[in-house]
């Protein structure tokens, strides 16, 4: 029996979500900016949708956009509020260790001539508050401050609220990319302060495609997706009903099942990180020993490459990952871990296990069983392995 | 019996999509991105969906990138050719018919210091070549022109493959947002000679919330949406994978039925216009006579609000639109009609149908005999009719 391990890259669909969704995937396909009683049930289904995902968020559900994912959201909150008019875009504070859709928009904003501060983060992958108030004092008032929940690579969670606290001190709009924190860990955008949070449904069991952006009331954020006047013209296109009413779902789900399910994902987690730690020598678990996502174990082997390893355990029928999905394919060890401190030669050598809502006791015991042999065949090739 | 009129706001899916993205939807959950079996079983259905799209463009499936949907495309194609380093946006011809999300991406440019060139039309809504190449010379050589393949409100379709060879000859990237035309009528990108084009997959019996850009081999397209090197890095964020095999099936079906299904809905189209004109005094339709969408039947009746006429048809079971969907709500008639030199008064009055694939002669023949009645009452109570 195939185990999936792989829930930070992206999750099955909950079949209640699916259930939520047929009715829009069938006879109800009304575009929800039409007048008539077709549409209008469209309408209906999406705000019920966002009512869920504010739920979800602490938020009011005037203070949610549908978007078509993460990616969308963070290239939205950086572009949005740092290009301006007549001038070269507003300078960007952000960390080493965010996701590709942050680090890349930023880069952009600097190839227009933008000023982008990076601060950097400890050994175990945190941003430093007093740090970020260095980096926000230092030049230029930035256009915009944008530190993720929680890391996509090592899961580790990062101080938002304080961060967030700074830049209001500042007057400095603070975003963060809350894909993976929101429905693992509780997130309340409210009590946090944050200005924006940039929210994915494929990772919380919902379909791959759609998003959404917490936009606190009264924040102005010019648009990123210009055109119709969707979304009380905050974001254009068509909406995607099916899709945002399985996040809706999807929001709900987690919402209701957070606590049960972050308990059971943390000792699941624990009992893979020590199991891993006991039966296999040289291995470094890696992000924050405490501040980190409930079931997230990811660790670095000696001497083995991480893909290797990732084909190995595929090849038994374990899905895990060496580093981001979004940058598979590169042969550049992974931005995050370099940002720790982690030597090139060791972040090579990394696996992210990401456990989610339909693994078992069961499957991490067979996994714990498998790795030492994969590990162990690896390590017999493996010219740099030292053992 | 209701009848849904209103294809070119949205279309329902086709039951064959849905049976094509149903494994997507459930088992075969991978991120097109990952490295294990699961993942590569996503990749390969990705690829399958961009030989479909690619195949209904005339394209090489290297050629097409998938997207959210039209208005991404749209905004991307205008902001990443227009927006620069150290300079201002440079210039973007484009008309005065287009789809609000080019028409407001370039308003985004404009407010950033950039120039906006727009071409005017004729009473058919037909943009001259001759007009374009005018505004190509006019000024500093524009970063971009757009120019739509087929209009949203009335129907017409453009001349894009000359405007595309003007724009050739001078060096200047074309983009065309085809998401009317294609499904509708041969639109072949090779043939046309386009750079770029935008499509749409809920407006071809697919799902919503994705769509595709099709981008001509060997064109230098920076990004819209940084992050991951997902589509060979050139459209970050994880591939909505059922929604792109939706968007291939919807294309492949689009193809195969092409020929037969225009003949029958430009059949249907001309029955209905034939009949309005011969029931209701002081209809006039709108649009190009012979230029037009197959089943596209948009008109204005005197001493009629719009939506007072497409309210009364809901109550009868007729789905159409007033105007664009994407501007419903707002009280400002149809950019489209007042660029055709239509009075603001009679646009008011404007009704869009638009047939589709499940359209029959049976339900054109029942509204021709329901919109008589509902036109007679609102007359009987308007202040402006003069019968």
């Amino acid at each position: 029996m195939a185990a999936y391990f792989d829930h930070a890259a992206t999750t099955p669909l909950d079949p209640a979500v699916l259930e939520a969704m047929r009715p829009y995937l069938a006879g109800e396909y009304g575009n929800p900016a039409s007048l008539y009683e077709l549409a209008n049930r469209a309408e209906r289904a999406v705000e019920r949708a966002r009512a869920q995902v504010a739920a979800l968020l602490g938020a009011e559900p005037r203070e949610i956009v549908f978007t078509s994912g993460g990616t969308e959201g963070d290239n939205w909150a950086l572009k949005a509020l740092a290009l301006r008019e007549g001038r070269a875009p507003g300078r960007v504070v952000t960390s080493t260790v965010e996701h590709h859709a942050v680090i890349e928009s930023a880069e952009y904003l600097e190839k227009l001539g933008g000023e982008v501060t990076h601060v950097a983060v400890d050994g175990h992958g945190r941003v430093d508050p007093a740090a970020v108030a260095e980096a926000l004092d230092v030049g230029e008032k930035p256009a915009v401050a944008s530190i993720m929940a929680a890391n996509n690579e090592v899961g580790t969670i990062e101080p938002v609220g304080q961060i967030a606290a700074l830049c209001r001190e500042r007057g400095v709009p603070f975003h963060t990319d809350a894909v993976q924190a929101v429905g693992k860990v509780p997130f309340d955008a409210h009590a946090l302060g944050v200005d924006l949070a940039s929210i994915s449904s494929h990772k919380i069991y919902g379909p791959k495609g759609v998003g959404a952006m917490y936009v606190r009331r009264g924040f102005r954020l010019a648009g990123f997706m210009h055109g119709g006047a969707q979304e009380r013209g905050r974001r254009a296109g068509t909406v995607n009903v099916a899709g945002v009413v399985g996040l809706g779902k999807a929001a709900e789900l987690a919402r209701e099942g957070l606590e049960a399910e972050r308990a059971r994902l943390a000792a699941l987690g624990e009992r893979l990180a020590e199991g891993l730690l006991g039966r296999v020598p040289k291995i470094a678990i890696t992000g924050h020993p405490t501040e980190r996502l409930p079931g997230f174990v990811s660790f670095t082997a000696q001497g083995v490459e991480g893909e290797a390893m990732l084909l190995g355990l595929d090849a038994e029928g374990f899905a895990v990952s060496s580093g981001s999905a979004c940058t598979t394919g590169s042969l550049e060890p992974s931005h995050v871990l370099l940002a720790m401190g982690i030597p090139p030669e060791v972040a090579h050598g990394s696996v992210r296990i990401s456990l989610g809502r339909e693994n078992t006791g069961e499957e991490v015991g067979r996994f714990l069983e498998v790795f030492g042999r994969v590990v162990e065949r690896l390590r017999a090739m493996s010219p740099t392995w030292k053992g």
